[in-house]
């Protein structure tokens, strides 16, 4: 059965509090049992997991190899900031999909570049918790093409 | 009932020819049909166009007022160079979600940077064709969260 | 009797129902008539243009020599993009005044770069459909002094 | 009775004498003369001064408030280097016009670059010794609409 | 028999007339017409054509492939600002030599980038009309190779 | 009663033996009670922090809320480099003093950014051990005049 | 006796009138008057300047050796323009604090950089009218522990 | 005797498995023994540690002082982000040796710049698992001179 | 009889106390004396003048013309800040020489670049007191070679 | 008789043993007689250099005038550093064709800078050792021009 | 037997009078003994050579194939400036140290960068004469491994 | 009694008939007359040498060692590009004169930066062949100052 781990990083443990005028009311609790639901019913098998360290997130990635087939990773401020990330996805070699919950290119010019990108195999943003179904399902599809 | 544009920019005539390790052996016509059947399993009408002029698709952009409720947009290379299509975006006040086959953010850098994601719903690339149905699904998402 | 073409770019089609806090409420065709009547109690022929494609208005630019004396000039977006319109006013020799109906130097950055302005004769913006008059009157101005 | 400033910046009273070939041959006092006739003709007062001293042109702005409706500002070489005008014109918040003589788009890059565009009304440049006349008649123009 | 098409971009139907300083006193007639003959000489079949809109310049690309072996491309101020051109001749796959008459790298700073020639085969300028005969002879020398 | 958190980035647990011709002979220890012992003159408490983790200084910042009524915020190296940080403050809603022992602008250039300072209510620096105490006045003061 | 300058630039004197939402209701009479009170308080002689002119203010640097201890400065506009204030500040060798309103740091660009700051003691900002007595804290700290 | 701590950052964890086209096959653990086994041959202890997060690294720099006599550091990606590492570095006043396993010169430009080098010893990259015996000789030269 | 003019910018009157160890022990009298008796001795006429205001260094400038032959102009830190300078410089159109006490390329990034060097004939830094004479010397030379 | 110099910078004498896969299998011998060949059948005298010294190149120019019509310069990795061989050919005044084999348009970024290309008459690159040929019929074209 | 060049850049013959604070007592002649004989003592004929010309030491690397094994390059100055030794590494294929002295990270902006480190296999730089040795250990340990 | 060195860079050979405009009608052997000449008056020993070779001019500024008292070098082109020429000078510790006969500030912003002003004693530029003997004096004025 197909695994997937979503892995979010620092702040996103604030979802459905922190300015939900950017980020909406759903709280990552929320998302994770609507990512859960939505997965079984494809047939995959949905981790959450969340850290405001940069150093356990690259932990996380490190052990998912072996443990699940792919990636949807709200990497939030790190992802404009961590080489480490970067270096982490490509060590353990699993597609990984970039997902923002806001349009990063319609806010601080600083959130405009992503270290991790270029190693993504794609990004999805702007479509709020919305879009962690829509990466469930971009990954999904993508982990279907490639057997 | 609800009317989605998918409008093509410059060279997405050539999909599933041109550089097919780069953008897939989809063809347009191929993507067209499926993004119909797509929308229609949704109850969504969906009309798909391509130019390969600038102003072709600001005109475009522009007559989608009234007759369409939301616009995909892949505007291929003039994503990086057309203030005109951001202008055109912002004038008819239709949500428009950005769309690229590739990954844009692991190619050239001048490839890196959008005039239309400010003014876009969000983004999705890297998925090759599998994007344009993302891309229906996550702006019925928006449309219906919206009324 | 002196003829002066007044050339509108991408978008100024949507005058009026376009961002009107941006661009005021007045339609291209309200300007257009209040430009042939300033014009006419000038004695001056005044003839409207508009177009969404850069190579129209590269044509429209080249077919105005040795019918039009001056050139009022809206180029909108493809003010800060379009090198090919810079050289149709250099390839004609035609005076050329660059008008926008906004300040663009209160808008964004990149908005604030002209690739016309170094070959115009002046620039005047920021005083919405009331520029156009002042354009007029001001390219008479120098028209008159010239000959 | 309307009452409009027209302030100018640094080597202004060189006009005439100085470089002719940029800034043409009408003196400050001749300028001065036109605007004052213009302005009686459309029932303006106009007021016209001029100092080498970034300060005194602060302190003349600041002066304007309650005795003036509005300024046409040549600021001359200050434009671009100082943020002590700009802040000035904010503080008083009065409609200022900023004018140059010359197309200072086609001359020096770090010409190009305005501190006070951004919240001036709006801005006119190239047309010379007519441009004051032109700045007039938009200032009156905008003064009209407001109240 | 080997066919080549020359490809002109904006404004370079004024040649001739424009600017002889600077582009010499060919018409852009006159120039196909040498072509055609030079090609000729060599068993070369040669088709001239101009187009001052970006779009139609990416559709005479598109269309090249089958018909022609190989584009001498003039793109002038698309140069500079065209992705779109750029992704038509990767899209083709034809080799194309990028020409340019007047010595961009002696004029505006803007004119020393160009978006082509790292697609293209290589690059000629600064011999103005004598440019094209000489783009002639470098592709029909690349195609002999290649075979 | 009022309660305020120092919190203190990495290296400050260093203080008084780490290059004290920078940062003073006072260690953290010191620094806390003297911030204490000031706060309680004012009938403030004063809570004292530091990690050398950004992970860590995430945590603390975001279980401040409810806890503490603002925060003195000493970010060591992580202010040039955090924007997790930045959002934590952003989240959380507390206002926030950034702090420095040392004059960060006669320092090395890398050192002049501050991804905090603009969702700071204010910064202080250069004033060495002395800073901490100013800092709870400005805090103190500014909690005053909010409710 | 501690005698100290709190020297102020351009458009301080409009305090109280000019946009309040950014620089408070007090005048700069009512903030004298509080550092006059708070000064005496502590036994420190305060002397209130302002100019609008840079150079009047390079004289006001420079006529404060031996006659004051340190210098409160709040160069406004200045700060970010002038080279010949921060040389002044070297040339009279007394100890400086550079003060602002609001928080520079989370307005316009050009309001981040500093030409003042390194050769400052150190910076306050973002607290308004506090800002003064918090600086002349500051100063008088620095004062004492100088000797 | 003289001891040295190798320490190393994140991904490092990875070596022998992680990319071996740049990092080569043999593990952190391969590498740990040859060291110990090279440092005993020279009579020094050698300790080596690894961490994924940035703040556990400065703490073991912090407690470097006092029990090692110099460090050896391969901080990954944290070499082209981190300055809190490079502030550990200074606080504990112990000399550093920057290891890189790859040419950071010949891969990404983001690699190309260490906050760390400026405060480090020297700098040794590009010859893999052999760098680290390299790094503990050029590390015992210079301990061996400094006495 | 041949006058020249020596302007002094800002800070220059506190030569001789201001930071000897860059600026030297001589005040501006001393060198006065020097620069009139080494003139009286060539036969020129040597006026000298100092302003910490940059609108009278412009005045100054403007003044010269008709009364003096040429200006050694020592500006300052206005060097690298003012356009007013140069502007004067141009409209006076009088021969000016550029002169700096200290080798200004050897000090702060900002003081490389000078608005006054590209329209002076000439520029001297680096040599101290002795650099008035040396400049006296350069400028007598040019006059005489010019008539 | 027309004479011209065939000029090579660093590393061409290396020319078919170096990198093949991007500068061909041709050597500096086999172009140079080609190149004799093609000028003899044109009536011109061709001289080919080669050195590995800037200094020398800049001789070689130099020693041109009054002994050659004009040169074709390829002066490889020197194209991009060296000034002096662009003042050396300003200084002699012959036309200079500027001549890569490679397109370094499509190589590195450092690379796509020239300091000689806006003194030469023109540019020829990326048509491997059949550009030295095209260069001489450019070349022979242009002197044909100007007698 | 294998066998190394050492290959030193400009003003690398002044070692040991030369600014000994940053480059260090030992003269090159020193320095070479010990590189000999160290190089002896594993086998290894070690050659040193030393230029202040830029093109000999193109010479020099091209002459060392198919003469010596490797290369370690102090190329001084000339890291920062010269692409004309990266290409001549790049044509002799040979393996290449690049070595310095100093550590120059820790000194000017523009030794930071360096055109020759992305063609070569390593480097070490900052461990004084010792770093030569070092080199020798690193080239020889690499050595090895390929054949 | 004192010796000076006159050192040229590349190109200086070429004086008087290389562009007079720029560089006026002296040869370098009328300016090596003049300087000796005016040497002798004064007691100084003068010797003149060019080179056009960078690695020359290093070898002649290291043998000036011991020879000469000081250096008056018109580096030309490689003023803006040589890091050798510059680690000479610092090499030798003799004193140190930048010249050029034109306003480098008043040609190419690449000739704007030098490498060689920082570690020299001052610059004169812009007074053509008269620069060589203001050169002489200045640098005999600071020998005098020296002992």
């Amino acid at each position: 059965m197909t695994s997937i781990l979503i892995l979010n990083g620092p702040n996103l443990n604030m979802l459905g509090t922190r300015q939900p005028e950017i980020y909406g009311h759903a709280t990552l609790e929320d998302i994770s049992r609507r990512c859960r639901d939505h997965g079984a019913a494809r047939g995959i098998t949905v981790t959450v997991e969340q850290s405001n360290s940069e150093g356990t997130l690259v932990d996380l990635i490190q052990s998912a190899r072996g443990v699940h087939d792919g990636i949807v990773l709200n990497a939030g401020a790190y992802t404009h900031t961590s080489i480490a990330l970067r270096d982490a996805i490509s060590a353990v070699g699993l597609p990984v999909i970039e997902l923002h919950l806001s349009n990063i290119h319609a806010r601080d010019a600083f959130r405009h570049h992503s270290y991790i990108a270029p190693v993504a195999l794609g990004v999805i943003c702007g479509f709020g918790a919305a879009g962690y179904t829509l990466a469930l399902d971009a990954l999904a599809g993508q982990l279907e093409i490639e057997p």
